[in-house]
């Protein structure tokens, strides 16, 4: 019985190797993260799949504050005008932006964009409530939904609407600027590592992928289980083109106006996705434990004999003091429950039956590895912080050696193209800067530039596309 | 110094008395709580306006999560179509919901109202599934921002786009539905009066008064300073109305199809104007200390002198470990820093200097009633908590006081109607029920039903306007 649900289960997911991108909405559906609806290339995030949300947001408002960044919240309508403040950031957003053209039933004498982004409206902000030097810096962030009205859509990797925080930071100097956009991409970096077990690239994207109106953007760059890479997260730096296109002054100490020095940096729901394609497997979702909802689930095994689910209760409530958990006594089978967690991957299933009970014992299973432990009853909690410490080690250990076994580095085009087309993964070459070469790898390869990675820039080699001598290194791949 | 600047930030304010309205304005933009921009009726809620949202939302998901609601998110866009499914409600909302037609350069084949609340997006989520009793009671919730053109707005108190969180619930039966719907409204009342020092009435609305497609809506009102009235949150019961729109069926227990019976509960962002109105006074801001961003802010006196910053920051830091403090070493003068931080309603001051060190004291000062106690520095720790439950408490006193004084009982018309022109407060009178009455007492006095409080109902009297035998007793105002 426990076997033919458990069967049944994993049956309804398609296998990762079999048809990745069925796998993700297969995973995406059954472990209850989003619902579809009659609005088109939106999704709804369901309760569990906004809890882990909510812990995500947890997390980076801790690394936030800690640097001294402070939440605001701007309206989600832009005037037209206020959005063509900026003439290369309108160039890159109006083409997909949603418009509202009436309230109620008047027309509006000036059209509204719904948010894609909130530069301007920072801008605006700016330059009313900054006069001097004293008023600097000035470091905001907002958790928003932002609309871009894309042609194609998936849960959590691309839909017209998605939650994310843009932070929006201003200073006196362009060094400080630039010091503060590497910071919060450090910031991403250590909460995609040691947070989710993520490995990342950190560097630069190239003129062609920086962002509308940036001077440099640095983004995080993951590589996905299935060879594809996913951005993570970008931090760009504008420089004092905004403040100038918006008239940014302050009053320095030398008593001359001068122009502030601006930043953005956002990451999004798409880190959901991120976390599904990075770790999950054949039997669902494996979700590391500072994100997920419920961080150890309780099966108690022959639950109708005398004393089971009292000490399953006890247990339950003892580990609630130190980690989110869940206990489940209803009439489904325990294999139906093993299958039911590991779909929703909860990190731990810590099982108690009689004879369990018996030797002052339990088992904790994995759900990274599924390694089984016999742990004493007395060691619950020493042992279960360092598991589920573990499985987030485990996790950014399995990764990185996924994106090793998938990173060729070419230094001849017929191979870059063949390394493209039969392997899916980072190709790393060197590059000579010039958009032309950029396009044409496109064209020939269809990869795009994803990174220039910090720590690997500034060695001799040649343009895998022109010859040129350089010492650009660029990762390309297939990105999400 | 210190006293000319004092005087020069509180002649900023207009009195309370002299204009209540440009004194709740002038409080909302010297506290720093928003600012405008050019998005007309929208408004920028700002880091210490922000943060006091951040609190009031962690007390009510508290609150919420007790009685088992879940979070989740839903589209931000709601389809011409599914607006108009329930009659009452599209009636209701449409006149004043924001249009998008366009996605970037086409026109949409169906219009997109921008949410004014979500019960459609809900429904059809319900919808989808629901489908046996045991997917029963769900009961969900967002934090979102909801659209609602309005032709004159105020911050927090009317504005195009606000934020709130709107609970949506589905049960089995009418009780069960009747039972959240007042055990929701009860959890408002135990939050504003508990958390912020507001009283307030618990009734139910007149059918007039009452929510677009509800059966029922209950409210809390609170009273504010100047004697208007303000809805604190609403929580409404739907019966099987949307359920029957949508059609959300269940199958019981017995093999028959069953139709869903639902609720929505709300409160808004309006609800900081309601703290600035029950409890501010003519040097700003006055915090309930569980939502104040800063609780206690420790200002050095003396602090050129040799030990005053370290001691101050000394207790800074270890007060830091059980309240929300802030130290402010600035240059500014302890004058200014006083009407600063009174400004900004922080519940409590202490204060150190040279002399108090020696005595090994320091002065807390109450922001309520200006209170200064002499506390010894091994007191802290006991002293503080208390003082600040203590300041609730008072709150909660000075506005019942308030409420009660501004609460007049009326039997006959023309003294209804005397007393609606001359004071400002709430009006107790009998009413018969009809529309008919209810709209003559706004044509001739200017109020509306406020609200029929749960235990004044029963009472024989006669209805204030046409003379009939009642025993409905409403509570009428004019409200924000």
């Amino acid at each position: 019985m426990a076997n033919n649900n458990n069967k049944k289960m994993v049956e309804q997911i398609t296998s990762m190797d079999e048809d990745f991108a069925k796998w993700y909405t297969d995973i995406v559906k059954k472990a209850d993260l989003i619902d579809y609806s009659s609005v088109k290339g939106c999704m709804i995030i369901r309760p569990y799949g906004y809890a882990i949300w909510e812990n995500i947001q947890s997390l980076l408002n801790n690394r936030f504050k800690k640097t001294g960044v402070e939440n605001v919240y701007m309206p989600m309508f832009i005037p037209e005008s206020l959005l063509q403040r900026e003439k290369d950031h309108v160039e890159g957003f109006a083409p997909e932006v949603a418009w509202v053209t009436h309230g109620g039933s008047e027309p509006l004498t000036e059209k509204l964009c719904v948010r894609p982004t909130s530069e301007t409206l920072f801008c605006e902000h700016y330059a009313n409530i900054i006069r001097s030097y004293r008023d600097l810096p000035k470091m905001y962030n907002q958790w928003c939904s932002v609309v871009r009205w894309e042609k194609t859509t998936r849960p959590f990797l691309r839909s017209r609407e998605f939650l994310w925080q843009e932070g929006h930071t201003i200073h006196a100097t362009a060094e400080e600027a630039e010091k503060e956009t590497l910071q919060m991409l450090q910031v991403y970096a250590d909460f995609f590592e040691k947070d989710l077990g993520i490995p990342v690239l950190k560097g630069q994207k190239t003129e062609k992928e920086k962002f509308a109106g940036a001077k440099a953007t640095y983004t995080v760059e993951a590589l996905m289980h299935d060879g594809k890479a996913l951005q993570g997260g970008t931090s760009h730096n504008f420089g004092d083109g905004f403040a100038k296109a918006f008239n940014i002054q302050y009053l320095d100490k030398d008593n001359t106006l001068k122009y502030g020095h601006q930043t953005s940096w956002g990451v999004s729901t798409r880190i959901i996705g991120a976390i599904i394609m990075t770790h999950g497997d054949d039997n669902g979702l494996v979700l590391p434990p500072l994100v997920a909802p419920t961080q150890l689930v309780v099966v108690p095994i022959a639950q109708h004999k005398e004393g089971v689910i009292d000490k399953a209760t006890e247990i339950y409530e003892r580990v609630s003091n130190f980690v989110r958990a869940k206990i489940d006594i209803s009439d489904n089978s325990p294999g139906w429950k093993f299958a039911e967690y590991e779909m929703k991957g909860v990190p731990l299933r810590l099982e108690i039956g009689p004879r369990d009970i018996e030797a002052n014992q339990c088992v904790l299973v994995r759900r990274d590895n599924r390694e089984k432990l016999v742990v004493s009853l007395d060691e619950l909690e020493t042992v279960i912080p360092q598991l589920l410490e573990s499985i987030t080690e485990n996790l950014y250990n399995k990764a990185s050696e996924n994106r090793k076994n998938r990173t060729y580095t070419e230094t001849d085009l017929d191979s870059f193209i063949k390394t493209a087309q039969e392997k899916s993964g980072y190709i790393r070459a060197h590059w000579c800067g010039d958009l032309a070469c950029e396009l044409k790898l496109k064209e020939i390869a269809d990869v795009t530039s994803r990174c220039m990675p910090f720590g690997e820039q500034g060695t001799e080699g040649t343009c895998i596309c022109c010859g040129k001598k350089t010492d650009k290194l660029v990762y390309w791949g297939k990105a999400y």
